[in-house]
């Protein structure tokens, strides 16, 4: 584990990422788009590559030594000390239909650590950042800047859970996750990378989520920390570049420990 | 049915009770609040009360002999000619986690038929206006104003569905919501009112709801139609105050009915 506080120059180089991101995915929100799937069917769009692609060039001139790794374009040198992982939109779907729950997604890991994160929300103005020995930020267009700061949760029966859908567990990790969605307070979906900031902010309490890749996930990781939360795998583990997927993110460390307990026999 | 074209001056009213509301939302939207379930627990803010007090005031100073049935504090002369129907919050489950998807709806019925609405989202900026009689006018803070037009739609396996959550579904309606999703293209979630709007503008193609009650629907009759889309319950009748709550919008008309025959083996 990474603990020396991460260079300032860093954060402000993936501050620079986020705002060469954002002004594209603005550009082309609900407008008429050509839809592209993938193999895997997830909707791709020219906003997602051509926010990558930016971010890319930006790496590449400030930082050419340091490792890449994207949800477009692949992974390049991710052997160094330092890899950018990049999800130029997540929330294609919520993109894809006008809803403005989607965000860039920039993670620094240094030794397969994440030492430095951004959740930027292009079309609402919502941008958290985190990294190791800095107090986290959130700040919102028009409204200043804030530190988040998490919230204590009595247990899991008063949590309120976030997930994107429920369609994205399978098999026996949809049995945990109806385990922990009829113990908790209630369930909200639709809800894509923004709940981790909400988390943070202390605005509600839980994220469980799985079939996720790093780009997806590892971003999260200094900001929750840094806000006193606790995110980790469904067996607790820490989140790296090999995790396998599946994210419990939460305010407070009991809450935490109860989702885990619940979700835990689907331990293979 | 009325088609004589809906008085200005009531869409002028309609634009004054979103724009009183729209703040009062917004100033509590992310601040730590005191939350109160109803019997039928479904999370009510201090800022659902105030926002409809402050509606109400103006429609008692306004239009003193017109109905009022709102979410929060019921029904007064509903046997009046006009009944405004007010929902302050829809969406409170989205704005007690702190993400930006709810709305204040305001329709205006006119012999039992919803001649006038507006779908109001305080914490984006986004409304959309629909009246019998007037194009309707969606207006984006920052990005202007546009006709909101439908898109067409191939057909069901072409569609984006949207639904605020599959727990609203129950019994046979979950079994028909099933055959539903596995048919579309994609079904996307946690979209509250908002996916209405954006059905009218052409940005996603279907919602599917249910359990919904008069101020839930009643506002977006006259913006889908307007946009050239149909809207109506599972039997494809017309949305009125006595509906059963189950509410099918689509911006192309093929599409709606395939969509009714999927559900339509749930009808009673």
């Amino acid at each position: 584990m990474t603990t020396d506080p991460t260079d300032t120059s860093l954060i402000a180089l993936a501050e620079a990422l986020v705002e060469a991101s954002g002004p594209i995915a603005r550009r082309y929100f609900r407008t008429p788009l050509v839809i592209d799937d993938k193999n895997d069917d997830s909707p791709v769009t020219r906003a997602d590559r051509e926010a990558e692609a930016a971010m890319r060039r930006i790496i590449e001139a400030e930082r050419p030594a340091d490792g890449i790794l994207g949800e477009e374009y692949g992974a390049v040198r991710t052997d160094a000390d330092y890899v950018w992982v990049l999800d130029p939109i997540d929330g294609t779907r919520a993109f894809i239909n006008g809803l403005p729950i989607f965000g860039t997604l920039v993670a620094l890991t240094r030794h397969g650590s994440s030492i430095l994160g951004i959740i930027d929300m292009p079309a609402l103005g919502d941008r958290w950042t985190g990294a190791i020995g800095h107090p986290p930020r959130f700040t919102s267009a028009g409204n200043g800047e804030a530190r988040p700061k998490v919230r204590p949760c009595a247990g899991l029966g008063a949590a309120r859970l976030c997930s994107t859908t429920p369609d994205m567990f399978g098999g026996t990790d949809q049995t945990a996750f109806d385990r922990l969605t009829a113990a908790v307070r209630d369930t909200r979906y639709g809800t894509d990378c923004l709940a981790y900031g909400l988390v943070a902010s202390g605005q509600t309490d839980l994220v469980v989520e799985a079939g996720m890749q790093p780009y997806d996930y590892l971003a999260q990781v200094p900001i929750i920390e840094g806000a006193g939360g606790v995110i980790t795998d469904w067996q607790g583990q820490p989140l790296t570049l090999d995790s396998d997927g599946r994210v419990v993110a939460a305010g407070d460390a009991g809450v935490h420990a109860e989702a885990l307990a619940l979700l835990g026999n689907t331990a293979v």
